[in-house]
């Protein structure tokens, strides 16, 4: 390893994490940019002074940094950060070309599995109209709901957080089918408990008009953006829910709109949209049977996921001190 | 058995149950009150047209029929409620002494159960404040979010629903203790792989405070009545959920809106209330992190809680022809 005098933390960490970082590297100055004690009640928007003279003394960089402040610092050896999202960090002119970039993936599955769980829960058993009636303090039944119990579930990106999810799923009653774009070598048994059969896109076209559920957990790229409009919701089975909690341009918002206002979905969880924030004007809003979250169900919103981040870090800082290969590369 | 002519029917059946319970007794009459066919998707509200006459002539009656309709008569040998709940037939005047009376207890678990489930994560994910940005077309982070994962739940009242609820949070991760009023003289195996122990009232003090989740599933009784009130709630961590399923006179009402208002609860949900329907001027519509459905938990909103209804009445049917015990009996 290169020698590291400077490492910038911006991660909120307890003094018993910070303590544990900081021995990885004893030589080393450890400046903490993010709040260091109880971090169970973090606030929702940290004010955090990071100048860029801070961030031209770093070494190593744990956490997101603007890239703007980084300005390809030639000194930066490797930046971790906390976010599963990187492209930001791969443009031109971000980080110098040899600085290492690992990300956060990993520490995302629980909190948003867990997120698009509640909200497929939610919409199952009318909630959201329920709501509705309790704002207006009205005492009135929303009839038949449904339930995941014998329910078949098609979960499309079935990487860490759909691998999670379908744990939640199968957990309760559902079966699940899991969607790669590249089959694994060998299974797992955590996949193997979770999913009762892992496929890839190819059979998407059969799979789509047997799920009572169909779940997305894809990333952005050529192959995914609009996948979800009107052919691919017409292929689904009427009263299917869906969800999705990967990235908002996977589905045309108009064909939604109408699949829900047909009633050929029984109802939609978004945890992403397209443009972010949504524009107050957007009609997706008030689409029927529609629950909707501002892209909350990662961060560190879930105290767990918080705790996944910092394990990481910690234990990459292990390895590279002591060279060995890091977790979760991205570049390098 | 007493000679059975007359079956009057106010279950909604489709043909094959239908033609399963009149093979159970080839030489009676049946009469179907409620609707016959495709239950999946059963009205709001179903209209259906029960006269006194009807009534008067049946010897069987499988389903809830108003009790002023049934006036004593001493020609009713058995009725098989669909309904959990029984008080009203057991008051003076509404069934002969002879009449026995079966209930559908064991039917509601997997319902309830899931609703209350649905409704807790809902409040851990902070969705009814979401739905409410929602309907205000605010893109608005809402901060921290909790999870059942490593969370201790107390299930008061561990019978037929609270069992199912526990299976439900162990599922996902949650360490459940139940609460009974007695224990049962040998645990089973569904027991013991819901609940890490099952303890008694007596207990309830020392348990309240270790709790992140209280859930109560409890009937009303003269112990319950009032029993989440001051001490009760004061006694509970800061920051746990309450959830209540079971009778809405266990709820000082009053009580809890302010230990929602201070903070002291994270939040509650409610699916009883004290009245019901709970008056539009009520405070308790928007006391702060509650959530509240009218009642619906049961009923026949979950397809399956009809399905185990069908599926008791046409067993009890079989059982009456023979002279056998019948499942459910709370009278005779």
């Amino acid at each position: 390893m290169p020698s590291v005098d400077n490492v910038l933390v911006k991660i909120p960490v307890t003094e018993k994490q910070a303590a544990a970082m900081m021995a990885t590297m004893p030589s080393a100055t450890f400046d903490f940019a993010a709040p260091v004690g109880d971090t169970s009640r973090l606030p929702r928007t940290p004010k955090l002074d990071i100048s860029r003279e801070r961030v031209s003394q770093a070494d190593v960089i744990l956490g997101n940094v603007a890239p703007a402040l980084i300005e390809a610092s030639p000194r930066l050896q490797w930046i971790q950060l906390g976010s599963a999202g990187y492209e930001a960090y791969l443009a031109p002119g971000v980080l110098a070309p040899s600085t290492i970039v690992t990300n956060g993936t990993g520490a995302y599955g629980p909190a948003v599995a867990e997120h698009s769980f509640a909200m497929l829960l939610s919409l199952m058993k009318r909630l959201p109209a329920y709501r509705d009636d309790q704002r207006a303090h009205a005492w009135s039944d929303e009839g038949m709901v449904s339930t995941l119990a014998g329910a078949r579930v098609l979960v499309l990106g079935a990487g860490d957080i759909g691998l999670c999810f379908a744990r939640l799923c199968t957990a309760v009653g559902a079966s699940c089918v899991g969607v790669r774009r590249h089959l694994p070598s060998m299974s797992t048994p955590e996949y193997e408990q979770a999913f009762s059969r892992v496929t890839t896109m190819d059979e998407l076209v059969h799979m789509l008009p047997k799920a009572d559920v169909v779940a997305c957990f894809l990333p952005s790229s050529a192959e995914t953006q609009g996948l979800v409009a009107d052919a691919f919701l017409g292929s689904m089975k009427t009263g299917a829910y869906l969800v999705n909690a990967g990235r908002g341009d996977l589905i045309d918002q108009d064909a939604l709109r109408r699949a829900l206002e047909d009633g050929k979905l029984a109802g939609a969880a978004l945890d992403v949209a397209t443009p972010e924030p949504l524009p107050a004007d957007d009609p997706l809003w008030d689409a029927p049977n529609l629950l909707i979250t501002p892209h909350v169900a990662g961060f560190w919103h879930l105290h767990a996921t918080l705790e996944r981040v910092v394990a990481l870090a910690t234990e990459n800082l292990r390895r590279y001190v002591r060279g060995e290969q890091l977790k979760n590369i991205v570049r390098g």
